[in-house]
């Protein structure tokens, strides 16, 4: 026997509808490209996703269609999230950190009809665009008088004009909520990129599960900045939960040094922002040089890769500012665990607190997980026991995009490729990605625990462990560090700081200091790289 | 195209196993219908419950079979939450406030197959019993050693022992979300009574929606006292929302009276708590006599009926208590609304904070409203148009269960029977009950605020307006008036009162001293049967 409850699809475009009649007032800040400030509201934003809908029907795209943008973090790019996907096509946002030859290669692999781009990507997509043979359409997002004359693109036109072209009336249609709403590309260390297809579903669900309070904890209250860029896993789902709760959103743009999103923390009275470490790296020196405070800053999520300890602290102890841990990956929405306390922590002392704030958290109601060891058998939650972790939900790919490999899944789980302890409370703690973990003597040493030690002493700005080949250990970890500007530290006064925070063996065997470590389209070290920086490094030890 | 993301039904049953895979050692305290103190954690209600699942297929109950509940708000009734609809039956809590043949009517509408019911109610159903045809078996939710042996019940069968005959192994099934979970007769105060069938899948996004921030904003940090009955529209869906999130559950069982209730809210800890203003206003009562304060409880959400001015000031200015006035219907699940704030608020004087929190609220997301002219058309949201307010969304009826009297539904909105204004910000606020508003020469006056002046006045402690025939306006208000114990207050002095306080021809013409004014099953004061009491009652003005 069925229910009785009334049929409504879970839509995207339900989201932008709510926010227009429930929040048609709330706020939408965006530094553009130009370098101004632009405001507008959901009520207009609503209005202009319906003209960018009718914009679509009028090129004669069909339904599944993809629209590309790129694109940084601003109100027409969420203008397009709503108008693409509400509309019934893809919404395909691609990471213009990525090289052309590999942007070139994605838009061919997804299909794309459509490219929307901000100016600052124009030579980007100058260079790409006779190759990416899929695309119809390329819509720069600028005013009709600022676009370029001598683009050299066939029938490029700028956003303005194509969508005041069109009528802001528009009913949004109403479709099977599986169908496919958006897509991201992994960036892909090895083999080809793959694309996780979200749905409409999945998204819906993810966007519930995120504003949670032991998630993100979204409100009409809040002013949210994503500086986690709208093209990385849809900004961690910010834009979608931020509608559905009518959050004000602030739109960091290009501005991504520490100077430009402090000042944008402060002007626009932010309560909660949301990005990777490096990001906040940045600002935090920005702040420690100038001596800076935050007046409004409450809560800041961090995740996209492990948060150092030392960056916990800082934001805690110095700038009374809560940071929640955060992990997940672009196969899960991106969410799958936030490091929010439970009842019974908030009695425990500071030091106790920060114990659990070090590790990634608790799964979001809706993510399951659990960890294997090499033969797949499940280990205990006793946060001790480390192995390959695996997880599924509703916000979880089943495939990749055309997978041509199969299904990624084991037994309905969908391997993270990272290795995890899970404590009796449910606490997920990455000890590594399984490709990282250096093999020493038939132990596993983790190399993010011996980055966090590194990261800690003073004089180091950036360090990352990676494993040598030993000819009796089989591998050994050595730390390559790049110190901060005017800072110094010796090789020997490094490995000295070691002393009495880990087990003697699990001490690198050498510092090499670098003058940067390679970090990809997201933000992440590429060990991969550095590997290849010091493919003539000879270990000292062997 | 469909997305690629996992498929997976939204089920009743995940709920308890999240919260026992993830919040295994999260507690559920319960007062005992025997009086004592009962303490579990989420693994230990997660196993019960599949020795319930276990037990209702040793009955050989089908699929959607109807499991009744007579049972205040307690672990076991909890696990009968989860067992029985996680198995696939439908749980029929039964409101023991009925009239024992209004009882008897609903068990054979619902075609029950069980009755598990608290020892406080073995009147009833020694009562009913013989008449209930369609329901074989009898539980008395108790320990073996308690069970009654001269119920005269054939087969009645102690909980204790019908579930310790059991395995506390189970795999859940997983099935079509949109089926049946459970059901709840509306009070009906014409005809018979009607009821809503939830399903799984509305069961789950309402869960959702109400533990948002912007809804009841739970969390695993919370403390959480449903006063609210679990036989009133699932106590308004806190169990579902509490297991999703870990939350730490205080049952007050039978004791309501407020001298119980604030022991529990203190011994226990208690953050948050739900209830119907009548049950606050005993317990303010306590505490005012006795001088008590909260030292935990830091938001208690008021809904059923609306709630006086009085009474939030009373919790907000006394008790520094964050009063969340919320508003819905058995028809919704109930969550319709929530009065929370939005960030332009926050800068607002206490007094103009005040004028927002006495409404209703906003519409949480995934519920849309609107209101209408008695032509149907639609009035707009400035706070002043005041209509028949309709709702629409996915935890909202679409037929009543056997609807023998078609859909409710006008063009796919339920009509809600209240009358409301909304505000250009989407706080709704109802004026009154459709047929409890007074027409009093073509204009309408609130019954409701005419009973918030008198409520407000120190000596009342419960006021009922209704309309009296009136031969030149065709009706007139009368308030009918409860005096606190030993306060005084004459007629001439209450009319004083309204002084300044409403327009002059919203005055009442009379005031009547009664010595209670009659409550319904759910704690809603019954205007039909204070008419009947009233009616020899002569309008001085008429």
């Amino acid at each position: 026997m069925l229910g009785l409850m009334q049929s409504q699809q879970l839509l995207i475009s339900s989201l932008i509808e709510f926010a227009q009649r429930h929040h048609g007032e709330g706020e939408i800040v965006s530094r553009r490209v130009e370098g101004d400030i632009h405001r507008c509201t959901y009520r207009e934003v609503a209005e202009r996703s319906r003209r960018v809908a009718n914009a679509l029907d009028a090129l004669k795209l069909e339904f599944s269609d993809r629209v590309a943008t790129l694109a940084w973090n601003g109100y027409r790019h969420l203008e397009l999230y709503f108008g693409v996907s509400g509309s019934g096509r893809v919404l395909h946002t691609l990471n213009p950190r990525l090289h052309p030859d590999q942007i070139t290669w994605i838009t061919k692999h997804a299909e794309d009809r459509v490219l929307c781009f901000d100016l600052s990507f124009l030579p980007i997509v100058k260079a790409i665009h006779a190759r990416c043979t899929t695309i119809k359409h390329y819509i720069a997002l600028c005013d009709a008088d600022k676009l370029p004359a001598d683009s050299g693109i066939a029938g490029l036109l700028s956003y303005e004009a194509w969508i005041g072209a069109q009528s802001g009336n528009y009913r949004w249609p109403s479709f099977d909520e599986n169908s496919a709403s958006s897509m991201c590309y992994t960036s892909g260390t090895t083999g080809n990129p793959k694309a996780a297809l979200y749905s409409h579903r999945s998204t819906m669900l993810h966007a519930f599960a995120g504003a949670l309070p032991d998630a993100l904890s979204m409100s009409a209250r809040d002013t949210v900045l994503p500086v986690v860029p709208m093209f990385h896993v849809n900004a961690w789902g910010l834009p979608y939960s931020a509608a559905m709760t009518g959050a004000k959103l602030v739109f960091p743009g290009p501005a991504m040094d520490g100077k430009s999103i402090y000042e944008l923390i402060e002007g626009e009275r932010v309560s909660f922002a949301a990005g990777v470490p490096t990001v906040w790296q940045m600002m935090l020196g920005h702040m420690q040089a100038a001596g800076l405070r935050f007046s409004t800053l409450k809560r800041t999520v961090i995740g996209g890769s492990a948060c150092p300890p030392a960056m916990i602290t800082a934001f805690n102890d110095l700038y009374g500012v809560e940071v929640l841990h955060a992990w997940g990956m672009t196969e899960m929405s991106p969410l799958g665990t936030v490091c929010t306390l439970k009842n019974r922590h908030l009695a425990l002392s500071p030091e106790e607190k920060m114990k659990i704030r070090l590790k990634q958290g608790r799964g979001i109601f809706g993510v399951d997980m659990k960890i294997v060891d090499g033969q797949g058998a499940e280990l205990p939650w006793d946060g001790k026991a480390f192995g390959d972790l695996l997880v599924r939900g509703p916000w979880i790919i089943s495939d990749y995009f055309k997978g041509e490999e199969g299904s990624p899944l084991i037994d309905g789980w969908f391997p993270t490729g990272d290795v995890a302890t899970i404590d009796a409370d449910g606490y997920m703690q990455i000890t590594d990605r399984s490709k990282d973990v250096i093999k020493s003597g038939g132990e596993w040493i983790s190399s993010i625990d011996v980055e966090n030690i590194a990261m800690a002493h003073p004089s180091v700005a950036m360090a990352a462990c990676i494993g040598m080949k030993h000819p009796k250990w089989d591998e050994r970890p050595i730390i390559a560090v790049v110190k901060k500007p005017g800072a110094e530290v010796s090789r020997e006064e490094l490995l000295a700081f070691y002393e009495g925070k880990t087990a003697k063996w699990q001490i690198p065997d050498d510092v090499v200091f670098v003058d940067a470590i390679p970090l990809g389209g997201t933000g992440k070290m590429q060990k991969t790289k550095l590997r290849e920086m010091l493919k003539d490094y000879r270990l000292p030890t062997a």
